[in-house]
């Protein structure tokens, strides 16, 4: 690969320390060998595209202006600092990006010092950084510090608690807000529409930068010269453009916008406002997939493409002749359209996530029935609470590990209340290749002690097709349902939609009920969701090796809540030995549940072995990598079933 | 009681179509009644005073104007809206409020239709409303809804993120932003700032009423007139205040600020903006405690008085000869204060809480080390995570049923980077008048998953100020403490700070070690924090009853996680039977914890016992009589015990 491209400078930094080395003419050949290099890489190694691409003049900008790891960068949310990494020490290893054991998909703390806090979930850098601002000076350390956020993130209400509470706690902190015009699909709100209107004042932000010219003269200003300062400028402002900015009038002083893919202007301004007092905001336009003319044309689909042709940019697609199982998320998608089109009920939300969980299918169909609100799962939440209150019926979609964002809106503005609404958590598990903050591991185990709420999870995707037909029936409370990211098993899913019982589960193999005389020497395998394959998988590798002298019987819980009682009756009589599978955390979920009925309703002298994801943060990596090292996978689950037999 | 007062007009109240049939000018005689109601009921039957006498003339105000209770009121938080139940049909029922089985502590769906939500926590109001509101406009409803927020609850994330959704989503719905520059205690942030400077442009406000006046004659606005008002109003605005509304850069309307207290002007006003098309903002500025001077001059303490005279103005407090036990509070505070003199890294970090939680002490004694971060617990816990990052020590103190606000944050944000700070959490297990939405019910559940979190409770004073102690020292991670609302169990509980062995239990009676003999035909019970004072008073009373014929040995757990293995072998080795007791949900909690250690330990044939908080929401009452129902007092405790052996 080295061969193609011509990697001058690139080839001789290492660290941000080689790049502060060069004049500031040279910048911007380095941004375009960044670029190029990003853009290899990823052509082989999928990942995060766009918005790596769209910061590279801001990544180089900063790390020549502050003296990183000294100072420090929060980068909201991580996927946009592929450019940071092949800066900072790690362009060798960058080809491992996201693989198992290699670099992570998101900065961490721990891979390097460069990474200043954990960047998986998005609008936290502005209180993080707020944080290191506050121990900067306590600690009388001379550090500055420096959040990145994008205009999607800023609706996310965690950064604006930040952004308000920076307003009043002494700090010099600078907040760059990188604005994109769009999060993953597009940004909504009314915060967007503010940013527009600052962005269309070009007069009045001429004149603002010849101002900020100004202020390099004056060194390091005093508070009441700072003042003074903002007071003038808002007079200008007023007279420009009549127009007042909230972050001033939050006493934030605000600069912008400017152009963030001129590197050479981005270092002057950087400059300008790196030594300024107190809290402060930079305002740069950007353009996701900036520098490659596929992913600038479609930046949702240039988000994270997978492999791609560098020079044709052409997408590679893998082909099968074999259909194949559709995506969970896709079943989802085109069936809420279908139950919509029923049921006049029906609306979607999702916080910007159309594409991802496939809502922009009944989106596209019915525009006025489906809200996109943005980054913002508490509000998603709350927001389907109050539609639901009123006689909708709410499908409010959320990624398993960002429905931790809405955790009490689900107690207190859902389940207290018992109001009909169906949340489905997509990326439920283990997600693979986004690693530890976005792998569904703790909704089983956060959702079932809340009262009044129905958990389940489908099998396939017949059966994610007739929960979602149930959970839109006549009160049925709040509904939730969990899938995995990626494709189910079955290739023909179109079923007919039919309603399951609630909290029923269902034998798949040898019900106790039909080979009563074996039960006492059997295991019997209880499983929730998808997982329940890998099991099956299992029960059938356990028979190859020891052919049919331990009877297994399986059974899909369906239900997380409530429990199947009659089910668990039947195995706490029939079975000595009990094995739950569940592709969630150990602690609190499946496990616990079938311990704790078995435990109340007095059978005793069950072994029960519970096989899940253990108590630490599991890494990246592919899934099927990632089931083995948590004895997730058919093998280890076939282990499970032998040993001990 | 009726003797002492007059209230001409309240007596015939008992619904708002009975209001609605007065004049206009009868309202400040109502206004006046209603007030005194209030007071003279909860002199006898505390509750939250201050923020319900704020809002006298506004609950009047809209009951009058909107046609409630197909109009939706959202009370945000429901606080405030003793007034508004006094005038609901519930004047009658009042004295019952906050009692076991009488009227809810907030407003609740269940309890009246005139509740159009669940309002216990803060910030919700504007996502509920705007659900609503969007109800309405599909079902085709010609319903008017109303969010009554605080400015307070305006600094919480939530709300931010239902403005800025409230921006784009067409709707109609009224925010009424009640202005009383304070939360419970103070409140604080660029929002407040911002606030501040709307309410001091008096010239402008005039000019905008006149206009508002006009308005009146146009009817109901079609949307190009709407857009070129608001362009109107800007230019007005700029020319008269040199100042942009950002609501209005969203393209909310904004109206403002007005007296609150004004019945006759807020009536005037809601009926001019009642039937404008598009979102709007009604500024309102009150006073917490209007009309009753002690309250007035002491809002923080006057937020929840407790018992007082009437006539006097002067809080009863009990008193006794005897030396009482302290609140857990004030060992906290007092314990932080101590250990910030001793260690220089620590910081102190609450969410809107500090008179609450006690964290005001260290306030008061180190202003630069104590952040006051408004309500926002999700920043608390971030921001705390950004400063241990760098160096410092966070105590952030948030109370059980809010921190449900933050779980991402504890998760993303501290445990997954092994940061060293300390999450205290307050008001955790059952907390009494408060209810549902306050019980800290749900922490041990939900927390117990995350891996790296180190998680404890006390069971007394003198605990607390140990595990205070030992969360302190180098490396200790992230840290877990949680203890309830109200008093423990030591007089003398200013002890020596020692640091706690972390994950070891210990022996509070019958150590197996000391009576290996019978074992093996008692019970043993394990608990974790003050509930553990209950469990020993149940061993005490069945003694008492039964004799030493039943062997009981008590431990406590001390660490929820990481559990203690030897002390759970030597149970698991000891006793055929185990009674846990937790002050939490039992689904999940120490309970769930000890049932897994037996299982994955091959200890079968035991009978375990849960006890701990049931999987249904738990009613309002006195701790007392809510343990009862709950079966965690000492008698059923004792009970349990008993049965069986």
């Amino acid at each position: 690969m080295g061969d193609r491209f011509d990697y001058k400078y690139l080839s001789k930094i290492d660290y941000p320390a080689d790049l502060r080395k060069l004049t500031v003419e040279e910048l911007p050949r380095v941004c375009e060998e960044l670029r190029t290099d990003i853009l290899e890489e990823l052509a082989e190694n999928p990942g995060h595209l766009g918005s790596s691409l769209g910061v590279v003049e801001l990544t180089v900008a900063l790390h020549y202006v502050f003296d990183t790891p000294y100072d420090r960068i929060v980068w909201d949310v991580g996927h946009q600092a592929y450019g940071h990494k092949i800066l900072t020490g790690r362009r060798d290893r960058f080809c491992t990006n996201r693989k198992l054991h290699g670099l992570k998909p998101f900065p961490f703390p721990a891979e390097s010092e460069y990474d200043s806090f954990c960047c998986g979930h998005a609008s936290n850098s502005v209180s993080a950084a707020l944080g290191m601002a506050v121990a900067a000076r306590l600690n009388k350390e001379k550090r500055k510090v420096v959040a990145v956020i994008g205009d999607g993130a800023m609706s996310g209400g965690l950064a604006f608690e930040g952004i308000n509470n920076a307003a009043v706690i002494p700090n010099d902190m600078l907040i760059i807000l990188n604005d994109n015009k769009m999060s993953i699909d597009r940004s909504v709100g009314g915060m967007r529409k503010y940013l527009l209107q600052l962005t269309t004042n070009s007069t009045y932000n001429d004149i603002r930068y010849k101002i900020s010219q100004k202020l390099t003269n004056w060194g390091i200003l005093n508070e009441s010269r700072r003042k003074g300062l903002i007071r003038f400028n808002n007079s200008v402002k007023s007279v420009l453009t009549r127009q007042q900015n909230m972050f001033e009038g939050m006493d934030i002083r605000y600069f912008g916008p400017t152009d963030g893919h001129d590197v050479v202007e981005l270092v002057r301004i950087l400059r300008i406002i790196k030594g300024m007092k107190g809290p402060k905001i930079l305002h740069i336009l950007t353009r996701k997939g900036k520098g490659y003319a596929p992913a600038e044309k479609n930046a949702t689909v240039w988000h994270a493409p997978g492999k791609f042709d560098f020079d044709s940019g052409e997408r590679l697609q893998k082909s099968s002749d074999e259909p194949q199982p559709p995506k969970f998320q896709d079943v989802f998608g085109e069936t809420l359209l279908e139950l919509a089109k029923q049921n006049p009920k029906i609306v979607g939300v999702t916080p910007a996530m159309p594409t991802g969980c496939s809502m922009n299918i009944m989106m596209k169909a019915m525009p006025e029935r489906t809200f996109d609100v943005g980054i913002a799962e508490g509000h998603a939440v709350t927001f389907s609470g109050g539609m639901a209150k009123d006689g909708l019926l709410p499908f409010c979609n959320i990624y398993s590990s960002f429905m931790q964002r809405a955790y009490d809106n689900i107690i207190h503005d859902a389940a207290i209340m018992k109001l009909n609404l169906v949340l489905c958590l997509d990326r439920a598990g283990i997600v693979g290749e986004d690693g530890p903050t976005h792998h569904g591991a703790f909704d089983l185990a956060f959702l079932r002690p809340i009262p009044n709420l129905t958990i389940c999870s489908p099998l396939n995707e017949a059966e994610l097709r007739c929960m979602m037909f149930t959970a839109q029936l006549p009160d049925m409370g709040t509904f939730v349902i969990r899938y995995p990211r990626g494709c189910g098993s079955l290739v023909d899913w179109r079923c007919q939609l039919e309603s399951l019982p609630v909290g029923k589960g269902r034998w798949l193999r040898r019900s106790p009920a039909t080979e009563a005389v074996t039960r006492q020497e059997g295991v019997c395998i209880l499983t929730l969701g998808p997982i329940g394959m890998e099991a099956a998988q299992a029960i059938e590798l356990a028979e190859e090796r020891i052919g049919r002298s331990l009877p297994v019987a399986h059974a899909d819980m369906r239900f997380l809540k409530p429990l199947d009682e009659a089910l668990l009756h039947e195995v706490g009589k029939g079975f000595k030995r009990v094995i739950t599978v569940e592709d969630g955390v150990v602690s609190g979920g499946l496990g616990s549940a079938v311990l704790e009925f078995l435990a109340d309703n007095g059978y005793r002298d069950i072994e029960v072995k519970r096989i899940g994801i253990p108590d630490q943060f599991v890494e990246h990596g592919k899934v099927r990598e990632l089931y083995k090292i948590c004895g997730m996978d058919a093998e280890s689950i076939c282990q499970c079933i032998i040993h001990n037999s």
